[in-house]
């Protein structure tokens, strides 16, 4: 890990334990062991940091569901493996979904708003895979953007609760919820 | 609304907007018009306010199911009612929702144990309707522990993104949102 990634996984940390606005540089430079002078050299504010944090987590999400959805033409298989991708990133990174849920108010332009674009266009990924699957016959929803908002909701929630020693595995869970988001749209066994 | 429900409401506000750690007692003195010898008639500490908020929104989360239940034997409609009272509840109550979720950890001993068993409760209300119905031949369900939290995740989630002018009504959502927990347990149309 090179030196800005420490410092991002440490203010990752921080932001998650005790939050954003309580957070202040010099706990950041306490933690990785750098003086002011040193840290700025590598980050130029708190909020860049958050940024940054925000951002990535973002795109790491847009490019894992670009990856499943590009694994087959299905669109029941699409829907599964677009949601195993977001239940499981959400299974390994908590701290990056419970600070993007809980700090988006924190951002400031133009950070919020590219932060808010990219997730607009991440449920917009779901919508058109629930869309494909009812122009398919496969799919049978009210509301498209709902039944996108409670499969994504799975995710988040999961982010609370999942702990990598408790009763179920990663995969279980996994696999679990993805059948209920295919369940959710009508085409669960 | 008596000065005590209003100090609350006005540290929700605060605690919701830039975080429990970050909030001071005079910030909430400043919001209420009191000075602190006055503030601390009526409150303890900031910890007990955090402490009764939490308390207080899982017990009307613990009354509204257990009057949803009440109202008919069947499971399939018991399991409805109740996620209809859940989903309305985080519709309307997104900053205690909001706060409930964040804030769990700013809590000490025993405020942090005592909510922590009243939201163990909670799911166990969720868990045996999922196990009645099941029971009944209603549902169709691997793990009655993950079908219950995702029920419950459906609640979180809307707290997050649900505005009252959004494009959906809170009846739509309502409805909507318990028609996918009925499907996720494999009982939706």
């Amino acid at each position: 890990m090179d030196r800005l990634d420490h410092i991002r996984a440490v203010a990752l940390e921080l932001f998650a334990g005790k939050g954003y606005e309580a957070t202040t540089m010099a706990d950041i430079g306490d933690a990785v062991g750098m003086r002011a002078p040193s840290l700025y050299k590598h980050v130029t504010s708190k909020q860049d940091l958050l940024a940054e944090i925000m951002t990535a987590t973002m795109r790491e999400l847009l490019v894992a569901n670009r990856a499943a959805v590009a694994t087959t033409t299905d669109p029941v298989e699409r829907l599964r493996r677009a949601t195993e991708a977001h239940v499981r990133y959400h299974a390994r990174h908590r701290r990056e979904a419970f600070v993007g849920n809980r700090e988006i108010r924190s951002l400031v332009e133009p950070h919020r708003g590219r932060v808010l674009d990219l997730r607009a266009e991440y449920e917009t990924c779901f919508r058109d895979l629930v869309r494909a699957g009812i122009a398919a016959g496969a799919f049978s929803v009210t509301s498209e953007r709902l039944a996108s908002y409670a499969i994504l909701d799975l995710g988040m929630g999961l982010a609370a609760w999942y702990r990598d020693d408790g009763e179920h595995s990663e995969d279980a869970v996994v696999w679990q919820y993805s059948e209920f988001a295919l369940r959710i749209v009508g085409s669960g066994r």
